[in-house]
């Protein structure tokens, strides 16, 4: 794909959403370029006939998540009732709503934290010449480096994902940090990346 | 990978764990030849040095799924400390480490709940001639068809892996199938790939 084409493309789309153009984008575009790293949105890729589409779905992804307010929101899933046969078969627990209800709870308060965790961590990089990836516009990156040297992926736990998941980073120099190990409860903060 | 090699070094290593063969064994070791399928096992692969280690671990973690039973287990993680503070400042729960507890069961309960699904469809495959790829011995594949031209991987939810996790199976013909819509909570039975 050509860099500045694609540049030019994503300033017309920046122009008609009635946007001032943020240089960050910049750098993320030209990782993405460089690395083959822009993410599916929907069915729709860059390499597809209707790159504007695509651009425009991508942008706004981009502004969408820098201006989001984030709130505690319910998990959009519906509970497994197999869950509840289980946990009244293997460990006689009567009050199943209840539990179920916590259980919803707190996967609505870790997904949250993600969010928080990845706020807070751009709050810390970005004065200092590092770009937040903001609202998944590059595959499996969270921050990268102003001279494009270092590209980063944060999660909040060692097991936020499986074999297959970090399989996708085979191959690239994608550096991976977790704030605390599931284990021990120790959190990692003494050995981020960045300094 | 010469097959034939593989085959006499697995049947090596049964012998000496003073194990019959399994014939299904041949369907898993085929399969994971043609379609260079097999996972790793801590650092260990099947093009290492070591490949009558790696063969112990393998054959050991085959027979050792076959033959487990299956009870419910804690999770083995720590509590993180930072879900607490979100569900008191967001939602103001204060009876925290209850929802913690009922949150941690209903984890153990969803671990359990794939466990038990894989074995109830191996019980219902395995008479029609299929093999169940007990304890992953093929990589992203729970049941291979004995004639090796279908792979078949099951999940219990459709949100039960990321768009990481489905990537490893991109270019492909494994087959997917899952047990529950996590929005509508409609199984999926009817659309079980096998007749």
């Amino acid at each position: 794909m050509n860099f500045e084409g694609l540049l030019e493309a994503a300033h017309n789309v920046v122009r008609s959403l009635s946007r001032p153009w943020d240089d960050r984008l910049n750098v993320i575009l030209r990782y993405c370029v460089d690395h083959g790293a822009f993410p599916k949105i929907g069915r729709l890729s860059p390499e597809g006939e209707d790159l504007p589409t695509y651009l425009k779905l991508y942008i706004t992804r981009y502004y969408g998540a820098r201006e989001q307010r984030l709130e505690f929101r319910a998990v959009g899933t519906t509970p497994d009732p197999a869950v509840d046969v289980i946990l009244q078969a293997f460990i006689g627990l009567s009050d199943l709503s209840v539990v179920s209800e916590h259980h919803r709870q707190s996967m609505a308060a870790e997904n949250l934290l993600g969010l928080l965790l990845e706020r807070y961590i751009a709050e810390q990089l970005e004065p200092q010449g590092w770009v937040w990836c903001a609202g998944n516009t590059v595959r499996s990156v969270d921050f990268l480096s102003g001279d494009l040297s270092t590209a980063l992926q944060v999660k909040n736990r060692d097991n936020s994902e499986n074999s297959s998941s970090s399989a996708i980073r085979q191959g690239t120099s994608i550096k991976k940090w977790h704030r605390i190990n599931s284990k021990t409860g120790k959190t990692n903060w003494p050995s981020f990346p960045v300094k």
